[in-house]
């Protein structure tokens, strides 16, 4: 019986063992954001909207969509985008490459900030629901559920836009 | 007989309309590289190993990978990088964010450039095979095979590095 037991239990670590993924494990430990706002535990494994570099605060970034951002993006349905898509801004510090210094490359990770439509439930704030997590901690932004006013403040010059910066790349 | 025809080839352009995904279709025409090496039709839809700023070409990059370069990078396999992993560096000319000057992001396209990890059929180049595609029409770079001991000579410096510049990036 004893024995049965120990061949079980090795046989679900085996089978959890299988079945970890490092960024997804690690990604799924953040906390919820204070409006409520997960990130996804997925969100290393979605697909380029666009690079960029942040000349003022030396920041390398990647701008990521989610399949549904991704599918508007390629049909050039972004004004508005779809409910359901979701980008994420990721920035790291710029380092130098020690054997390559003109090219700037991700040094220490400074966050991770989300946009997630929905048209009905974020109606206050033009159907954008918008997140941020600081550092390799994770760290949730904002003290409480008022701070999604910075984040549309800042994002209102893009009005015109659906109150999103970032032109989606188009591959050849 | 001729409305069925007419039928069938709607039918046809119907399916071929449903089936068209800009990116793939699109990058799925680039002609070999002169070594023989193809640009994989789903390269836009690698996920990210890092995005990267050069100051002396002023270009926003982002380097990819296929989900044999993915997984070994995760797992922290790149010194050697196994064999079938494949990395897409894609580079774009920077332009200022009309709205948001200090954020550079993505203008006109410049290149993809490939490594191709097969330690067997690039034993010549320490196991890798090089391509570069130049520009929106995707053309092969390279007047003959010989185009690689370009390639290869500038990665040299980072032999120690399994002759890859790029540290993906770890997500938290």
């Amino acid at each position: 019986m004893h024995a049965n037991i120990r061949r079980l239990m090795l046989a679900i670590t085996l089978v959890q063992g299988f079945a970890w993924q490092p960024a997804l494990a690690e990604s799924g430990k953040a906390v919820p954001a204070p409006n409520g706002i997960t990130l996804p535990a997925d969100f290393a494994d979605w697909r380029l909207i666009a690079p960029s570099y942040r000349t003022d605060k030396h920041h390398v970034r990647a701008i990521l969509g989610n399949d549904l951002a991704i599918k508007a993006a390629r049909e050039g349905r972004t004004t508005p985008w779809p409910d359901g898509a979701m980008l994420a801004k990721l920035a790291w510090k710029e380092q130098a490459n020690e054997r390559f210094p003109t090219a700037l490359e991700p040094a220490a990770f400074v966050q991770v900030e989300v946009m997630l439509k929905d048209s009905k439930r974020y109606k206050d704030t033009a159907g954008w629901g918008y997140a941020r997590w600081l550092g390799k901690d994770l760290k949730p932004y904002g003290q409480d559920a008022g701070f999604v006013q910075e984040c549309h403040g800042c994002h209102t010059p893009v009005a015109d836009r659906d109150f999103v910066f970032t032109s989606p790349v188009r591959l050849p």
